[in-house]
């Protein structure tokens, strides 16, 4: 029997929250996954992710296969035992940042060819090598189906052919995938933002059957109204009992308004590139440290969250730090920012459980139109 | 009655070993004092600082009256508080750094005119000033007369030239700190490589009357051996009963032979350096964690060592932290080098009081002989 299960345990309108299980721990849904890169969530040890509320880690296999690579991760013990993150973790497939990150790159029906970032050496990711990476060299708890994303905007004959091979392959990457009780495999959906795309792609991953749905090919460009519109029909034409990953999104105010539509899951790098930044996350939107304006602010930046970063010093602190380039600097905003994002998902799982998300999403874009940076 | 006690427990050759009592809590001599430049102490945390066993940490006078600025840090209420760090703190004069970082300066009887290194702008440090920032405004408990030291070699002339200047700054900097309950002032030798000086130089402070006693102007590219030289009669000048600091200092090999000279407290920005750098500090030497051969080397640096960083993390993965240039590996290799280097002075401390230190020193040399890439 699979680890795997998904319990809702409370619904308020679209939005649900539960917990995925899994057999190395329990994820709270809608849950927010901090990126872990390159075995690092950059800047912070692991011991402060885990001291945010962070159930589940994101890991890229684009970056982990180019360095240190998948054989040498896995003569090493695996992915968790390297970075020392022994919580549940999920891996992207590496198609999305070979296609972003890489120089040329190549899709065939066989698979994308490309070159690395790093030292221009040339790679070819097939779904069977992506799952075997994932899955066997890696030991990611959820595993993502290999799927092509096309750019935005994207005319709709693109969109259904991207679509189409992403169904193709997700297919080949449940074959390679086989039958595990400790791991669990996700299809993704696509269709960019043509609603009857994203139904047929829904239709042909649930034929295929996954133990979770993504959806994928948002937050390319389009903004917050365009994805909200696919939003709005795109969580709908997946199966109700099983967790809806939006993959790389986003700002508080995305998190909210997916959740209000049935999302469970998220990642991003938003919280811990704004750190790198100097940028915070509040519920009043996003402040920059090194404006002048906080040389002399005494206050933290939320003095109700359970995180020094948040708590325990002064903005004025942070202002220093980060006009001085300090590494410090970097590690406290960025610690922050993901405890911010977990407290933003754990008041949305209260809320939905009590009954009053809509209360709160009202109160949520109150407080942020109130703010002084907003965004 | 002042806060500042120094109480010696045992001797062992000129070795010793005690506690220093200051206002904010107790050191334990020989101390190695983390540098923190800025307000942090480079990449670190102070709960990570705090957790090395560092009992006491440095600030530079200089970089932090460029910014935050002396006037603003007191109104933050002062370092400690702005940087949250409630142990005690050590500050250097500035006079040191002036000199080494500033463009331009230029030095009189009255003070030391600088430009700034960040933004340009002119700078007067006269000794009633660099005292009434560090005791005043930042609220140092251990605070540093302004001083003016040589670059190395120096002619014997201009070195008795700077060592007299810098005892009548040694005196307007005591008459400027008066008398205070819980705060201390040190005073800095001078002389170069010349004993004589060295002589007349501490014969001149003992007669001004200071808590405690630098030895300056070492470390500054005379190498081990001539250090070492100077340390032979150098601390024997200075009151046996009075704290012995030895400004900069250094390698691990610098602290067990200056320890063995009768030397009872280090500072230097080695281990954060280091660090920032890729290179790990070990009994058996330093190591460059970017070194191929750490890749599938699945061994902490030292699992001794009570630092999650030393002891949890496989080399492979330091390795790959520093050639991904992750800020992770900055953190993870500071805060080993710093965890490092209160080992090394705990071990000393236990083998003084045990009578046993000669043995260590022996044992010590021996393993660093026997070490990789020893330094």
């Amino acid at each position: 029997m699979s680890a795997f299960a998904f319990d809702i345990s409370a619904r308020d309108g679209a939005a649900r929250t539960g917990v995925l299980r899994t057999a190395r721990g329990e994820i709270r849904t809608p849950a927010f996954m901090p990126v872990g890169t390159a075995a690092t969530v950059k800047a912070l040890t692991v011991d402060q992710v885990k001291s945010t509320g962070a159930d589940i880690i994101l890991g890229n296999t684009y970056h982990l296969m180019l360095r240190p690579g998948p054989e040498r991760l896995e003569r090493l013990g695996g992915l968790h035992r390297f970075m020392r993150w022994d919580g549940p973790i999920l891996t992207d497939s590496g198609g999305f940042q070979v296609m972003s990150l890489s120089g040329i790159s190549k899709v065939t029906e066989e698979a994308v060819t490309f070159r690395s970032h790093i030292d221009g050496s040339r790679h070819v990711l097939t779904p069977e090598r992506s799952i075997e990476i994932q899955a066997d060299r890696l030991g990611a708890d959820i595993v993502m189906q290999l799927d092509q994303c096309v750019s935005w905007p994207a005319d709709e004959a693109a969109a259904a052919a991207a679509m189409r091979l992403s169904d193709r392959w997700g297919r080949r990457s449940k074959a390679a995938f086989g039958q595990r009780d400790r791991q669990a495999l996700f299809g993704i959906q696509q269709g960019s933002t043509f609603e009857a795309l994203r139904r047929e792609s829904s239709e042909r991953l649930v034929e295929a059957g996954f133990d979770g749905y993504a959806i994928g090919g948002l937050a390319v460009g389009e903004g917050h109204a365009a994805m909200c519109e696919v939003l709005d029909y795109a969580p709908g034409f997946l199966p109700v009992d099983r967790p809806r990953y939006l993959m790389g999104v986003g700002k508080p105010v995305d998190l909210v308004e997916a959740v209000a539509r049935g999302v469970d899951m998220f990642d991003c790098v938003l919280p811990t590139r704004s750190g790198r930044h100097g940028q915070a996350w509040t519920w009043e939107g996003s402040v920059n440290l090194k404006n002048a304006r906080f040389a002399e602010d005494d206050s933290p930046l939320d003095e109700t969250l359970d995180c020094p970063a948040s708590r325990d010093y002064a903005k004025a602190y942070l202002h220093h730090l980060v006009k001085a380039e300090e590494i410090l600097g970097q590690v406290l905003l960025s610690w922050h920012n993901i405890a911010f994002f977990q407290a933003l998902m754990a008041a949305m799982r209260a809320a939905i459980a009590e009954g009053r998300f809509e209360a709160f999403r009202k109160d949520f874009h109150s407080r942020l139109a109130g703010g002084a940076d907003r965004s």
